[in-house]
């Protein structure tokens, strides 16, 4: 955590001294804003946290509810997910208080007596280790707290806009503010009472039910069938002995449980599969009670009891594997013609069961996706064909999500005597585990994804991956740091340049490249760098040396490593790094020892691996995606 | 951290539900307390957040100042400070913002141009491994933030009463409540006016010159001779390559300087030795101003530079090695006869250099001695007497700090050339490396410390000092965890049973301590919990397997160690543990594979090591320090 640079800082560093829009933020709705998000869902509030950091930007996020969300919805958090609030700052205090996951089991009936379950296997999390980051559980209400947290401590001091409903919206191409979004309260005495707000784009957060996604004319399209879930989050004394793990549980009368124990210690979430809906059901099935859940998931458990205390939700609903085809408004025609104006993300985009636990980790990468590139649009630095990438991205990583949901949902809903294989379930569970755990996405070559020419200059950062973190030293203070997890949710582009064996101040490939990147015309640094910000507001660039960090000689480091910030001038140290002797980046990470630059996005997706002499290339790649400063 | 057994917590778990005093706590400090706290430095405040944790005790903590400390003062935190943190629950929140000390460098001046100083030696800060937890800086300002939260946040929903002065007290032996303290307004329109507050306990906590170590005659002892130093905060550009990493800095003028990195990257504390200050100085040292500091502090980093941008705070401030004999109002003669009414801690007892960095790390282990002990009495749960234990157990802990700091302080200040040999300053740092870190305190037996007789059977912890976490498997959710982290400052003993080796539900030695232990008459369980609270309210009792967690059927697991608990008669899952393949805390702490009872106290240190058959000196030690419920 830096800070400090522009004077002391007293009180928790986490709350940033407001700026720009927030130095005098209107309680109110304003009439006209930068972005207008619908809905504060995950998508919609990871949008609003990272739109907050900009200064400059006005955005605001409505909601129907009269107040933060309380209780229910999702509470799975894959390790991407945790690395992700990394950036924002709470991953350690999320996970804190959340239940962690390291095993599952597997319960099936007991082949002697077929009528009782038995625990037929264990699997570990992450036996591969994908992550530093934790598989977690949590109520997706504290997820929500705190990405309003965030907000609040940003310079825009942002908080969410509760009351409001989307009713409809018209864009007017042209227009400075060219969305135009008919809002009605939902409480207090202006209730009904319908209000215009312009805005220069628009993100439909709003939920399965999509009001933003019907104004845009998109439709979720997939199974007809539809899937019934009584779910329960509730205390219970149990003689279940696995009643803090999580189990999947088949049973012989072919019914099953996917049972999740929650944070606290105590609380646990049971889903228990009420089955196909028929067609002609016309929602019966909702009428399915409490007791009637407690009933059947007594039954599944047997021989064991559930004795249930109390329950905090329940909640009996249906859902089907369905997807929209396009994030936003271009229609396929239009593509190219035009940028989008409206954007859907989440569950608006995307519906699925809640068996892998993806829901609401998808829906938080959507929102991520976008909101920096609104943000480099609307702050001038990038063009707008920018936000065309983002349904081109998130579309495919949602078609992803619904076929892997398929398989494990129907696996998951197949009793035992009909799999090939008696450990088909916990064999796919284990063999699949990146895809879970948020990293199996990668995107493809765009303004915003280089070819894979250079890959082999370092193979442990795949191009349009997550950038994969690795423990190095900070040269400066000694200490032993995950390089990734320096990468906060600021909107900046990272550029890191692995050296080549010279050490720091003997003539090299990486003092080429760093003299290349502070001083020539053509470098990015340059090109886009505005005159009168910090030198690294654009670029945040760091080195790691091959050495170990005895022998990184910080006085001999290129100054572009150690940029003079704030309005002090002080030195940022934070830049220059060493491979850890006995943890070495440049072998785990396969890093060329001829040096490698490797360019990670916003989002923390990796965009360019390049060899230290192709500054031309990388000079161009930057073209594409940044304007002139 | 375990919540939701009363009922569904939807907000931040971290805040407690308010109870007792919490209910209905008076803003306006009340005439009549069981605690009055006298300033709220470290050893105050930390004494005011445990006390906070019981609802049916009314402590209030005065200060003079109008509010928040809010620049200045110490900023070391010894690993074992942190361990402290965590039982109150910010350790990592504290650590993500503070700086993390892994290595100290040496300077001296160059044998071949002496007028130029070189980096003579590095040290690793902590190379055994002593801690889990980091050796840090940061701010005093935040750690007393961290208290002031954990104080709001619990049950008695506590807050500093800000502008009182401690004008003075006389204590009524025999009064319900005893010491009438004269307090007086320092700020508003009542300012001056003073008023009477009575409490059955006093903690002064009011700094060097403190009034209330007056009041009941106790006087610092030591040296006559004080030695000066100029301090700034600062934010400055330099070549000095170290200037993030902690140094002693040694010139060939004879000047030296302690350099300590701050939270935030770019803040730093440099200490400028001013020298011994002369008999008949009367202050005038005082006078020394910033820039005189800076000019002095640029003489001795020759041949570097200190451009200083910005200071934050500075000071010069004179210190000698002083002490009092005694913690509380008993005098010598009078101990045995009664017990005591008024407390001293922190720097009201003991001043040294702030060289070691120990000041404000040994002041809150004062606080947390006495906090709990405070606590028992006041409950009802322990016999007065136990409040003897703490000057006892303190002044010999302030007597070792001064005579370490002594040491360390001399060799520091000792030029170069005069030392026996050139490395003798980084191998006195390396070699006592367990003493600044907070973890050679020893306490010797009294009611609270048994005897060593049995010490074989646990090896590694050894009796009077803190607890060394180890991690463990727990059984039921399988997550490695530390052992130790799991101990709130809740005034609850822990007894931790280290399992023989028959399984869960085999005959064993566990088996029968948990029968006896749960059931028998003379079971400590029995004789001191209250029938009306939780099994656990007052010992904490977990158990650990020698078995890998796979091998420990939670089902076979004796009841005692899966108690009921809250208004639902939930099962507590959090204490049962197995070894981790490959870490097993039998082999790392020397635990007896026949088992071993660990007794744990309120603060963390190590109370009793017995065989699991001990079970009459385990019901012994405990009717030592606690009445029957």
């Amino acid at each position: 955590m830096q800070f400090h640079h522009h004077g002391y800082v007293s009180t928790d560093p986490r709350i940033q001294e407001a700026a720009g829009v927030g130095l005098d933020r209107p309680d109110e709705l304003p009439d006209e804003v930068d972005v207008l998000i619908v809905g504060t869902g995950p998508a919609g509030m990871i949008a609003a946290a990272q739109l907050a950091q900009f200064p400059g930007i006005t955005t605001r996020i409505v909601e129907r509810r009269a107040g933060r969300l309380a209780i229910g919805q999702a509470d799975g958090i894959q390790a991407r997910s945790v690395e992700t609030f990394q950036a924002f700052g709470f991953a350690d205090r999320i996970t804190a208080e959340a239940y962690r996951i390291t095993e599952m089991a597997f319960w099936k009936p007991d082949a002697a007596e077929p009528a009782n379950i038995v625990r037929a296997a264990r699997a570990v999390d992450d036996p591969a280790g994908i992550s530093e980051f934790p598989h977690l559980i949590v109520n997706q209400a504290r997820v929500l707290d705190s990405f309003a947290e965030v907000m609040a401590n940003a310079p825009t001091r942002m908080r969410p806009d509760f009351g409001y409903e989307f009713r409809g919206l018209d864009v007017v191409q042209g227009a400075e503010h060219p969305v135009a979004v008919t809002l009605a309260r939902t409480e207090g005495p202006l209730a009904g009472e319908e209000r215009i707000v312009r805005a220069k784009y628009v993100l439909g957060a709003d939920g399965a039910r999509s009001a933003v996604r019907a104004s845009i004319g998109c439709t979720l399209a997939g199974d007809q069938a539809l899937h019934a879930w009584g779910v329960m989050d509730a205390l219970a004394v149990t003689d279940f002995p696995d009643i803090r793990t999580k189990c999947a549980i088949q049973s012989h009368s072919g019914g099953n449980i996917l049972l999740i124990p929650r944070e606290g210690g105590h609380l646990f979430r049971m889903y228990v599969d009420l089955g196909e809906v028929a067609a002609d059901d016309a929602g019966a099935v909702r009428s399915t009670s409490l007791e009637q859940i407690i009933a059947r998931a007594n039954e599944i458990l047997h021989p064991y009891t559930l004795d249930v205390r109390n329950v905090a939700w329940h909640s009996v609903y249906e859902v089907g594997h369905r997807l929209t085809d396009r994030f936003d408004d271009v229609l396929p025609e239009e593509r190219g013609t035009r940028t989008p104006r409206v954007f859907i993300a989440g569950d608006a985009c995307h519906t699925h069961s809640a068996k892998a636990g993806q829901g609401m980790n998808v829906s938080m990468q959507d929102g991520f996706n976008l909101a920096w590139k609104l943000g480099a649009v609307l702050e001038g630095r990038s063009p707008e064909r920018l936000l065309d990438t983002y349904s081109a991205e998130r579309q495919v990583v949602a078609k992803d999500l619904i076929d892997f949901d398929k398989e494990w949902s129907t696996l998951m809903a197949t009793r035992p005597e009909d799999l090939a294989d008696p450990s088909e379930l916990e064999e796919f569970y284990t063999r699949t585990a990146e895809f879970p755990a948020g990293f199996m996405t990668q995107y493809t070559p765009s303004i915003i994804i280089g070819g894979d020419e250079h890959q082999a200059s370092a193979t442990g950062f795949p191009i349009g991956k997550r950038f994969t973190s690795a423990r190095v030293s900070r040269v400066a203070d000694t200490n032993p740091v995950h390089l990734g997890h320096h990468h906060r949710a600021d909107g900046r582009w990272r550029v890191y340049a692995f050296a080549d064996a010279p050490a720091a101040g003997e003539a090299s490939a990486l003092a080429a490249w760093a003299e290349w990147f502070a001083g020539d015309p053509a470098s990015p640094l340059l090109l886009h760098t505005p005159a009168d910000g910090d030198p690294d507001a654009v670029f945040d660039v760091k080195v790691v040396y091959q050495q170990p960090h005895e022998d990184v000689a910080i006085e001999r480091v290129p100054r572009v490593f150690l940029p003079n910030v704030g309005p002090f001038g002080l030195v940022d140290y934070e830049k220059v790094y060493a491979a850890l002797p006995g943890e070495d980046v440049f072998e785990d990470r396969g890093i060329s020892r001829a040096g490698a630059i490797v360019v990670v996005r916003p989002d923390q997706y990796v965009a360019a691996v390049l060899p230290l002499a192709a500054t031309d290339e990388l000079a161009a790649f930057f073209r594409g995606v940044l304007l002139p400063a």
